[in-house]
């Protein structure tokens, strides 16, 4: 329904359509405007080179002295300044050309308009920073080709999940930020002043909304913000993060969430494996290995395959260890961990019957890093409100979700992804700080907080 | 890439593959199983018909004293239990057939399995019930089917316009929630209690992080929550709200992202037109009307077409009435006004040079409401810094966001769509409240708040 038609939305200035970069080789020996960022500028003297930058790619400028007005202003164009440049499209003599988009042709500059002048960098944008500057000068440094590459692929990852989900009939909802209560009763929930001195939390998880999304559309997903308070300063946490989370009713136990979200993990790795060959390449990291059916191990028997006494959750260690083994054993970059025991799991979580205390919950752990967590979900209202006292929750405080429950809900079960965790270990960022576009944090927001 | 295969991710409870009740018309003569609600129970004696609602439709089971353990069960039924049903499916007499998906067919049930039983409904579902108890009963009533209308319509507002966008070369990006101060130096913003007794706000605006992706992307995109703390109470305003942002470089004026959200929305008025006919039947609303080109109106010319002085904004009336205007002269639901006084835009906004004090900004409306406002911005860091000032703001509590200014920036523009505003005056819902899926507003978080 929707055609590719981005060209008609460039307007035409001085009646000059602006030409995008990818589609030079097809205008080769035609004058064409382009407009972009200077990445790099050389000045040899009598010619100045310019790489030109916009959304679909590079190229390189020719500034020669026969175009004087230009080779002027070019003179004074530094890194990041914003042009607008006529010029001709040349094909480059065969021994120049390089293995890049446009690396077989370049513009030679008939006029140079500077849209915006940039003041001096910082630093030069392809330096290595260390981790904090790069977070203090995010509106520049996102703009290196790392940052880029990896807030496309994300946005890859996320479309590509969304539409797996879709296919399999999900409905989309948006689920909301602001909640009266801790909605898991034990994570660290934000405070934020309400109305009238009311005071609101800002949601750990869109759980309770998606459970009860089962009752009107019986499979549901959101793209929700999710808020943790927990003063974690670790690599594998933010404050603020991005969740898919989906949820389906008529389920037979855990074993059918965990297919769906099989499904949708093969979806994101096709796609991006389809789309993204030059992201990988640029980060020298495979494209994930997933076989057609993820390893599923029981928490117990993980432990027994590393050789450790049985424990109630899996240690970060205990995480890379196994997936070590699952990539060695079974060539596969994914492995599910499941029936962890239901003390260890949040209160929702259906208890294995046949196999009490363990529960009928998993975790997906990739390349080392737990990315998934769900479970099938207790959808009988007495047994939940008997779990929420055995808790120590007070079931009257939780009257609103309940009424899903009391008004009939099938059985049903669902998961929530990590959208910056799968972001940086499909490829292997360090710090999962790096995949959040504005990373949250202990000591953060855009800038360090004083404390 | 992505196939249509939601069949298989059904689990098979007995060696019986579920059927969902869409696909029941290809089963005729054979034997099913169906699971879904209970939506009506018709107790005639000997005859028991239920009402069976799952996630593709409804359909009509018949339960026969034939079939003694299905009747005995069929008695207990009532509104919203869950069940799963074995049985055969049967054409119905032409003279019993109706005009619905399977109005052709009915289910002889076999056998009944309750999966949940619900307590007794505090009102019929179909009722028409007052808004607050609406609100306060909606992990019920949302499953009315109008309620599942108005959520399955957004649900394709919101992929449409993405869609709509990604055909444009935007990325999609995730805004952040959390802010370190109040974007806009006007609105309302909730406070958050963030660590080490620092405050944090909420975001009233995703405005400045789409301006900075201008930088990396050139065009760039994010569906973001929005939280706005002013006291209002009228049925245009919520508290926590969803919208659909986005921001492109290399701009001539504010006609170029006219230009995108009119493809845009023309996208979405296609798609919802062509998938969901159904919907808009049932609401007894047409398909909004749209001709090719949008009408526009500078802000003044709308109040001289109004009669009335000259503003600096269009009051709720005259946006009533400007729509009354657009779709008598233009056939058109939709109409731009331009043209605002700079001083009544947020600081960001481009004065026209040519046409001082009026600004190059729009308005969308919809069908008497404002859905849509958008600028070009100013690019130059001068310029902002200069602005800032004028309105009272230190530049030095925006040095993040004012980077992307000084180190270059393309003239640029962007706007902001309101989710739950474009479904509301799609189905013309008298309320906004009613096309978020969970309202926050001055008295209620899911629950009312005791004031």
């Amino acid at each position: 329904m929707i055609d590719n038609r981005m060209h008609k939305t460039e307007s035409a200035s001085n009646g000059v359509e602006r030409t995008i970069i990818r589609d030079l080789p097809k205008s080769i020996g035609k004058q064409v405007e382009i407009r972009g960022w200077v990445s790099v500028r050389r000045d040899h003297g009598k010619l100045i080179f310019l790489d030109i930058r916009d959304r679909s790619g590079e190229v390189q400028v020719v500034v020669t002295p026969k175009e004087s007005a230009a080779l002027e202003t070019a003179k004074q164009l530094r890194a990041q300044w914003v042009v607008c440049i006529e010029g001709t499209v040349k094909e480059r003599p065969e021994n120049m050309r390089t293995d890049t988009l446009c690396g077989m042709l370049e513009v030679s500059a008939l006029n140079i308009e500077v849209l915006s002048a940039a003041h001096e960098l910082p630093f030069e944008l392809d330096a290595e920073v260390n981790i904090d500057t790069h977070f203090d000068y995010l509106p520049l440094t996102l703009r290196t080709e790392k940052s880029r590459d990896i807030f496309t692929l994300q946005a890859t990852i996320v479309e590509a999940y969304r539409a797996s989900l879709r296919a399999m009939e999900f409905t989309e909802f948006q689920a909301p930020s602001l909640v009266g209560g801790d909605a898991e009763g034990g994570a660290a929930a934000f405070k934020v002043d309400y109305y009238y001195d009311t005071t609101a939390f800002l949601a750990t998880s869109p759980q309770f909304y998606k459970q009860i999304m089962v009752g009107p559309f019986e499979r549901a997903f959101t793209v929700a913000k999710v808020f943790r308070g927990e003063k974690h300063a670790t690599t594998r946490h933010l404050s603020e993060l991005t969740c898919v989370d989906f949820e389906m009713g008529f389920i037979k136990d855990h074993r059918d969430p965990m297919g769906v979200l099989e499904r949708a993990i093969h979806d994101v790795v096709q796609t991006v494996k389809e789309n993204h060959p030059d992201i990988f390449a640029r980060f020298k990291v495979d494209v994930p290995l997933i076989p057609s059916s993820i390893p599923i191990l029981k928490l117990r028997e993980a432990h027994k395959i590393l050789g450790v006494p049985e424990m109630p959750d899996m240690e970060p260690e205990h995480e890379r260890q196994i997936c070590e083994w699952a990539k060695k054993e079974h060539k596969s970059d994914f492995v599910f961990i499941t029936d962890f025991p239901t003390a260890s799991r949040a209160f929702y979580t259906y208890e294995d019957p046949a196999d009490a205390p363990y529960s009928r919950s998993f975790d997906l752990l990739f390349r080392g890093l737990e990315i998934n967590s769900g479970s099938q979900r207790i959808h009988d209202h007495a047994m939940l409100v008997e779990r929420m006292r055995s808790r120590g929750l007070d079931p009257e405080k939780y009257s609103f979700y309940l009424q899903a429950f009391k008004y009939g809900l099938p059985p049903h079960g669902g998961s929530s992804t990590g959208v910056e965790r799968i972001t940086a270990r499909m490829l292997e960022l360090p710090n999962v700080k790096e995949a959040s576009a504005f990373p949250r944090d202990l000591n953060r927001i855009d800038v360090r907080l004083s404390l």
